[in-house]
């Protein structure tokens, strides 16, 4: 079985990137992200997809045409497919994200912010 | 727009029973749900799906035929398709669940345990 306990604070602990999101897990077709944030990403929307952000650590804004998103440690909100948002990290966020296999993470915003795929922590 | 910010903590302190998981959110058609877990559950699995397990608080024993994993507080594990097991919660355990929309919690068992879709929590 290539399926494994995967510890969010530990994991989280071993990179330093920003921005730069690694699959732990794999659900069927969708993939467990962490990722560290810090200062403002790019605005983006993602057309095909819902996407899921959970808050292990720091506060994250998630800015949307229509209004802001707060998130502080334990909190998770659904930005809808088609939404516009930008997400932005006053100091150090960690959280974890949940969508298809696939999606870009600057949606349809292509840049030096859009990161490959890194698997290399499943 | 209908999603909201879903705080973990406060969401798990507003019901009680057990084995009974909330729907909190939906990506796409993935549902995430919160669930107090206590005691011993029953042997299953899922044939059409692998389910994820994060413990949010306590500490989680996911018996299987080749073996136990043991989940605490921030760590997380993803049962494949296809494989029985049996969660057993010493204490209460405090757990997120993520797994397509329309999937019973005891899988191929059904019995007193099965819980009907709550999703009043959305």
């Amino acid at each position: 079985m290539a399926n494994k306990v995967v510890d969010l604070a530990s994991t989280l602990s071993a990179f330093s990137e920003r921005w730069s999101p690694k699959v732990v897990a794999r659900v069927n077709d969708y993939e467990i992200k962490l990722v560290k944030l810090e200062g403002e990403f790019v605005w983006h929307k993602h057309d095909e997809t819902d996407e899921l952000f959970f808050v292990v650590a720091g506060e994250l804004t998630i800015r949307m045409r229509d209004g802001d998103v707060v998130l502080r440690a334990g909190q998770l909100f659904v930005v809808p497919r088609g939404v516009e948002h930008c997400p932005v990290a006053d100091g150090e966020v960690q959280a974890m994200l949940i969508e298809p296999a696939g999606v870009r993470n600057t949606g349809d915003a292509t840049g030096p912010l859009t990161a490959r795929m890194d698997d290399s922590f499943l």
